[in-house]
């Protein structure tokens, strides 16, 4: 993975859920189509600029969807551990992200085509994560049948007026072990298609001999796509999200957007509580990361903007080295 | 695709039911892992025969636990189609194939690794079979609750006593979309795992706009299997089953196995009746067009002699151009 022997540039871009659900959040398999050719059209412009593309995304709503079908029909075929589940919308997304991206590079007149791999994420089986789950998914249930569940060793927490939620260990990604295979494609010209959701999260924890295995988790597919990027060596790291810019302040007279930043600036934002934790924060928190460990370019945007965010300084919220 | 670029032979192996499934033709997670896990450590002794290994695989009861999901939470969350039902069987499968033969190449001492690709195989949006579904997929439903899925557009087919069963379209496979990556994947080391039950079937019906979309069908593995070795240049094709060879006369005092055969004779004994249509008529059907469409060499033997089957031909049902 020697950087000297690429031609073209190479960029990660994370997807976020809007770019694979309707308006409404819906997950819904014709919602998702359309908002993913939408999200095609943009990622297209990206490859039509001589740069090698690898694309990660999201799987909130699909996983939720799946496990309340493993629930639903328990009694009648085996549910499937969460791992499985991951895999399950690495497939689905993959695939109708291929057929999309695929069609509207054709429609560019371009020759590259796309590949969607099923990708493993590796993590600690001694992650403290693992002891102290945090992370919700799944639907809201009354506090009678969480409990059913609870009796079968999950986690549940009581969400107040909405009821009770599942919550699942979402450990630290330490490395993508399917990243030689991404870049192998790559370097072949694919548009890259994988780590969906954060990858398959996959430990050794010597339980059914060496070798690695899956564990039940969700890893978080910004912070997977920052630890992506490094083991790819790619010079730029998109996370593309629902607004252009970074906004300090937000909802405030004094709100205004990040452009160029410094990661001493952001980390100083981030100390100060201007990120909410479930959305901007761990956005914020993968662009320094990437940054940190040896990036040298990230940015955060919209998918409008991924285009011009990669080819020049002025779109989005962008931090060099 | 040049044969004369690879330095290595290269083999497609196609896996049946039984190497993914437990001895009852359990589908449930802890079941397929075992069933997988003896599988792998029959198919790292080809890769460590210095062959390039390409392998596909079915998914007949892991699809029919998917629609069984679907139709159970249909209330609460939308039910997908059933090319998505085929991608997701495609990550679970590939997902946990890539790490039984990663931990059971690396007990061997070998560097070589094992990538999982979503796959595409094209259909012909007019092939005939979709106007006549034929191929029984799911569980059994008394008439009443079958009649519920045929007022939403289904084909269901009263099956006697064990009840109504829905039929899907199994149309031919022309291409496997695919190819171009798979073989970029092997020439690069991996050991590729795609293409799991026939490949997701995708058709350019013009609906959308150009280019390929999925479409609700499932697609004969063993014959993906041929096209797959065709598109790589594959130098044998392994259709592996649960008999050590295909057997003539069966059931009967003459019964034999067949090893090495022509395409001719083979014909003549599938001409005769001698292959059961829903077990081996299409491994026998698979093996001939592969050769028939200038293939040199096709196995049909059981996953334990896969590795004497690839080296030589003493073992197995051998058919040669």
């Amino acid at each position: 993975m020697n950087p000297t022997q690429r031609s073209a540039p190479r960029v990660v871009i994370a997807l976020g859920g809007n770019a694979m659900t309707g308006p409404d959040g819906s997950a819904a398999p014709t919602a998702q189509r359309d908002a993913i050719r939408e999200a095609a059209g943009h990622i297209a412009e990206v490859a039509a600029a001589g740069v090698e593309v690898v694309l990660t995304h999201g799987n909130g709503p699909q996983v939720g969807n799946l496990l309340v079908k493993n629930e639903l029909a328990a009694q009648v075929v085996p549910p499937v551990p969460l791992d499985w589940c991951v895999a399950q919308t690495q497939a689905t997304i993959a695939f109708t992200l291929t057929d999309e991206l695929d069609a509207a590079l054709a429609a560019r007149g371009l020759s590259q085509r796309t590949a969607g791999l099923v990708t493993r994420t590796l993590v600690d089986a001694d992650d403290p994560h693992f002891r102290e789950p945090s992370k919700p998914v799944g639907r809201f249930l009354p506090k009678d049948e969480a409990e059913r569940f609870i009796a079968l060793g999950q986690t549940w927490e009581d969400r107040g007026e909405k009821g009770w939620r599942r919550v699942v260990a979402s450990p630290e990604p330490k490395s993508v072990v399917d990243a030689p295979a991404i870049h192998a494609l790559a370097a072949s010209g694919f548009v890259v298609v994988c780590a969906g959701g954060g990858g398959i999260p996959v430990a050794d924890d010597g339980r059914d001999g060496p070798g690695l295995r899956g564990v039940e988790a969700v890893i978080d597919k910004d912070l997977t796509a920052a630890i992506l990027a490094r083991d790819l060596d790619a010079d730029t790291l998109v996370i593309a999200t629902d607004v252009p810019n970074v906004m300090v302040d937000f909802g405030t007279p004094a709100a205004r957007p990040l452009g160029r930043v410094t990661a001493a600036e952001l980390r100083e934002h981030a100390a100060a509580g201007q990120f909410a934790r479930g959305s901007m924060g761990p956005k914020v928190d993968a662009v320094l990361r990437f940054i940190d460990r040896g990036g040298k370019r990230a940015v955060i945007t919209s998918l409008e903007h991924i285009a011009d965010a990669v080819s020049g300084d002025d779109a989005g919220t962008v931090l060099t080295a």
